[in-house]
């Protein structure tokens, strides 16, 4: 009932905002004034439209959610409303008369013609109004280059600058899925996850390019119009997914925390590196344009260079200014005044952003890393009202940007100007893009397994094929240049890829899952399990060190069995993982990752939240000046373990280590021994423990 | 030391900011894309100066508040730090080249030279390129008019579009000041705000007009520079307050209710007002510019239709919205998801603004009521997880909010190019600014003094007088419009007088109170009596009907002595309020109020809210089918009064009358009776019950 009302205001509103624009072409005789209230109120509607589209969906996804009904995520409504309404704007509107007037120097314009000037400055004979006025200048403000002079008005319908995803769209999303990750099965799985992502990502993008480039050269019609860079930059952008859609049938399913950490890790990592990577790729066009246009080593390599250096930089500002944040809420007292310490932290978190931005770096890399800190060390800082608060409102923020964005996706598919459909390139696009995915997972999947002791079995390689959606990501990467044919056949394509894949895949996954056969319904009680009882296994399994309990010795018989009547995937999970944890109990590929864990334990920790050992305890007597200064009242005087079991996520060897610190009865020589035989953390990562969850900053959606 | 700290790394970031400016004068050979990348960054730039501008006010103000220390609020030091970096970049960096060039119509143009265009194209001889590339054609896009040619580049530095102000930074500002309105308060002290805030706030910006244009008169230098309307827009846009640093200081104090709610209540409508009023006088000089110039009757009395007629529909925009948004939450399940929820209020809430900005009334006004109703319906209808996230992001988005406008105030003094010193009008600002408050608070407490049992004492006059700070709505309307010289002096004008009052009479503040002998420390337990001890008292006045019960008997004879060695000045209150509430017992000027709180609490409530009694209960039985759609499961079954006594801090005589229809006991008469002598709402106010607080929205901090 609800719903038909709002679609009525909807409709109303779309009416009237079409009506606004016929009203327009009466506009040449109105004030100057008046026509400024006019683009205020066009730009207001434009907004408007926005936020109904938003209001139509939240509503309708809560019915669906009412009901039941899985097989549209919010995400693929807000693009089928979007398209509705875009097509609504398209087909039942006037064309706009945006009026433009063909302007040439003046005479004796002292301006040095080798870049367009930032400004012109029109001087404008009032020949209309009566009295007749003196003559006025006005200031025009540069804005684009016009590539078709007869196909290019600038158009006022439902659109935004491009550069508005970037800065204000995208950090909010990125932020909070650093934020929310977790980190636990992020880091069990971090092997997996880095080589998707990183490696798999390249090598997507460079088949897509290849296969691309490649169709553009057979096909009459687009032979020449494509360069490889231009191919290679749509394979960057295209190699990103966006598994929102997937990710929260996993959530409501509760299916295996190790895959839905292998989909998510690699979904937020690798749209970090195709923004980087796209970006070294147009830098390299750049800068050898001019150039023969052949292929030049040397400029690869800078590219190269450019790849590796921008994304570590970038990833090294948002830790930084994680840590910083962590420092300040740890050594300031501000936690007595919630307010004030949530503003801190959201300022800190956005100002990593602007850092990288101004140093030409990439922001949405480094506030990701930012965000990753910022769970691990702030959070553990705040106090309590703060930690709700932030959590809140950047799922809050997330949300609204995420359907914005997807509404955007589906209305500028009709009211864009640039688009520019090409069957052929739109179909070989839809196949590279599989193409590129399959070549990703079951080639590295295969590698990863001849190392990993509990295989990602072929079921789970489906599924993280499956789950390839595009997204937010690749459009606003299409999106932000279309001066060319070129680019413009490339938004197209991608922005029919998002909406497909989101629609299609996103509405298949429950299908899948069934078909699969992944193991779903993984309790919330089973997964509440005591944390004590883990620990206590852990414990007894850090000083006897002999192999890892299985799942049953963890859950208990009774609870076991009851699992396993729910779920029969689950038994043979618990057997791999039993036979895995005896296999890869001193796993060297892990050496990276274990000597982090235990650096972070031993000096990041202590140093930066309030946690359990202190300096005191872990740095050489020598330096115990220092950590007197670095260590907090209430680091010394707080209960052990009883903060970081309440409020960490973080990797679960680590939480162990804490304790085997806290009980202080262990010798360093065990604790190592714990270390390895908890949790290894490298390319070879082990299937267990999937049942344990601590709430964290993601505690509740994720 | 963290403080240090994070100056150094300001000081750092202004340098760099400083190096970007000098930077820009080698720009004339780089590419285009070089430019737009550079362009991108010094905007990153500016908004990373202001971030770290924030972060700086939130650690140092943190450091204020530990140490006890209340003579500067945030707002003042964000001005002040504003101030001082914003010299800094005014005298440490060079003069920014912005390019322009001064361009003519082509000779085959056929546009018709009535209004200037939307855009240009200005076809652009490639002369630079090696080797030669073809013309390109660039477009530009409409930016302002030009009045000063010799003296008006237009520059990058650390400035932002006016429009930003009314679009992104007032809407929240002014939201959170309705939803977190203590609605109790304000509707006991409703006659008395009203009158400030309508009548007083217009008789002000009509005596700061007329004095202003006799003093522009006056003076050689500024006559025939300034039109009436020109200083009446002045009077209007100064006579709205601001009184956070006040009221924050009165909230630490806990300062007696009802001068809180005076100016709490007042500062917020007359934002409202002098918006509207502004905006009149805006459209009355554009409508009649041309004409003969002298005061036309009827254009006043048109300007004064649509200050009517522009305020009531605002009003009304937003109270739809807001019992919109009330339906929508209380027919739907959607608090099932609270995330779902609070989207959708946020939502609701921006398209307010949206809706009353796209008709062409004011987005300010509309919020403003829509963030009361949310408060007032919708938000006893969310679910406690919504509650809270939607109360901690308002608050938080204030936070930010006002604190940039301050420190963008401070900024600006130095670095925007439309300042216009006159010592003359800047003195002349200052004494009308005082003497607008004085006629608008004096003259009027006296009128209201005549019909008002317990009188705003002379001591909360001075003090309301004393509370007229200027704020973030001042300094937006003072921006919006800097053309002329007039407006660029009355810019400067209302800058100056924005940081001075905040920062002096922010400062004086603590001095004052102990000065006009206010009531301070009220104390939390006080206030906190339990919410039944009140209502009994009530009750038996209502069955009674006899005079009120004094502040003694509310309290019990302990906590009223406690509370008068705490305060001696309440003692003489409680006297007053006794012969008051004695007096006051019919007051007839309270029909309007009681009115619409019989209908309120009949029809309004049971309708948009889970509150008891329901519709079945208080519509004629005729209506039964209707009021049984109208009645959800929640209303019916909910345990009487235990949900409204938690969720709303709405108007005690509401809650007294719910009590007696929940009670089923009274008759429709005793009721009536029982609402006139518990609290009458019109002019004639009564200082009752000060001690009596339920959290709501604006709950811990207001």
């Amino acid at each position: 009932m609800a719903e038909v009302g709002v679609m009525r205001v909807l409709l109303l509103f779309s009416s009237f905002y079409i009506f606004m624009y016929c009203a327009n072409s009466a506009a040449t005789d109105i004030e100057l004034d008046a026509k400024a209230q006019f683009t205020h109120r066009i730009d207001s509607l434009n907004l408007l439209l926005y936020t109904f589209l938003l209001i139509l969906t939240v509503l309708t996804i809560w019915l669906f959610k009412h009901r039941r009904f899985r097989f549209l995520h919010e995400t693929g409504l807000a693009v089928i409303y979007g398209l509705i309404v875009g097509a609504l704007i398209r087909y039942a509107g006037s064309k706009t008369p945006v009026l433009h007037m063909a302007v040439s120097p003046e005479k004796d314009s002292k301006y040095n013609l080798s870049l367009p000037p930032d400004t012109l400055w029109l001087r404008f004979p009032n020949r209309g109004g009566n009295p007749p006025l003196s003559n006025k200048t006005y200031a025009y403000a540069f804005r684009e280059e016009i590539v078709d002079v007869e196909d290019n008005e600038m158009d006022l319908k439902a659109t935004f600058d491009p550069e508005i995803f970037f800065n204000i769209i995208l950090p909010p999303i990125i932020f909070h899925a650093g934020y929310s990750l977790k980190r636990k099965y992020f880091f069990r799985n971090l092997g997996a996850i880095l080589t998707f992502a990183l490696i798999g990502t390249t090598i997507s993008s460079f088949v897509v390019g290849a296969l691309m480039y490649g169709f553009t050269y057979l096909m009459p019609n687009l032979k020449g119009s494509f360069t490889f860079l231009d191919t290679l930059y749509f394979g960057a952008l295209i190699s990103s997914t966006d598994p929102l859609t997937i990710l929260a049938i996993f959530n409501d399913l509760h299916v295996d925390v190790n895959l839905y950490a292998l989909v998510f890790g690699e979904s937020v990592l690798n749209d970090a590196v195709a923004i980087v990577l796209s970006g070294s790729i147009q830098n390299y066009g750049e800068r050898y344009q001019s150039g023969t246009g052949g292929f030049e080593t040397q400029a690869f390599f800078r590219a190269l260079g450019d790849f590796f250096g921008i994304f570590t930089l970038s990833l090294l500002i948002g830790a930084l200014m994680g840590c910083i944040t962590a420092i300040l809420t740890k050594f300031t007292h501000v936690r007595d005044f919630p307010l004030l310490e949530s503003a801190l932290f959201v300022l800190m978190s956005y100002s990593t952003f602007l850092i990288a931005e101004a140093s030409e770096l990439t922001g949405v890399v480094a506030v990701l890393f930012c965000g990753i800190c910022q769970a691990h060390y702030t959070y553990n800082n705040l106090s309590p009202d703060s930690r709700s608060r932030t959590k809140k409102l950047f799922e809050l923020l997330n949300f609204l940007a995420e359907n914005f964005i997807f509404s955007y996706i589906g209305v500028s598919m009709f009211t864009f100007p640039k688009h520019h459909f090409d069957p052929g390139f739109i179909l070989a696009g839809f196949f590279c893009a599989m193409l590129g995915r399959a070549v990703n997972i079951y080639p590295l999947s295969f590698i990863l397994n001849l190392g990993r002791k509990p295989k990602i079995p072929l079921n789970f390689q489906h599924m993280l094929f499956f789950a390839g959606l595009r997204g937010a990501m690749s459009f606003a990467l299409a999106i932000r240049n279309t001066v060319s044919d070129a680019r413009q056949a490339m938004l197209t394509t991608t922005s029919l890829i998002v909406i497909v894949t989101v629609i299609v895949q996103g509405g298949a996954t429950m299908q899948l899952l069934t078909w699969f056969k992944i193991p779903v319904g993984v309790d919330e009680e089973v997964e509440m399990l005591p944390y004590t009882g883990v620990r206590s296994v852990y414990n007894s399994m850090g000083t006897t060190d002999v192999a890892g309990p299985s799942v049953e010795q963890i859950c208990g018989d009774g609870e076991a069995s009851q699992r396993d009547k729910q779920s029969p995937m689950l038994g043979e999970i618990a057997d791999q993982t039993r036979e895995g944890s005896a296999g890869s109990k001193l796993n060297d590929k892990a050496w990276l990752a274990r000597i982090w864990g235990d650096f972070d334990v031993k000096y990041m920790k202590p140093f930066l939240t309030h946690a359990r050992p202190t300096l005191l305890e872990t740095l050489p007597v020598c330096c115990n000046p220092v950590a007197r200064i670095l260590t907090t009242t209430e680091q010394m005087t707080q209960e052990n373990l009883s903060r970081s079991r309440v409020d960490s996520d973080s990797d679960l060897c680590i939480d162990e280590n804490e304790l085997s610190y806290g009980n202080q009865q262990r010798t360093s020589a065990q604790r190592s021994d714990s270390l390895i035989a908890s949790g290894d953390l490298g390319l070879g990562s082990r299937f267990v423990d999937t049942r344990v969850r601590v709430p964290g900053p993601g505690g509740k959606d994720m």
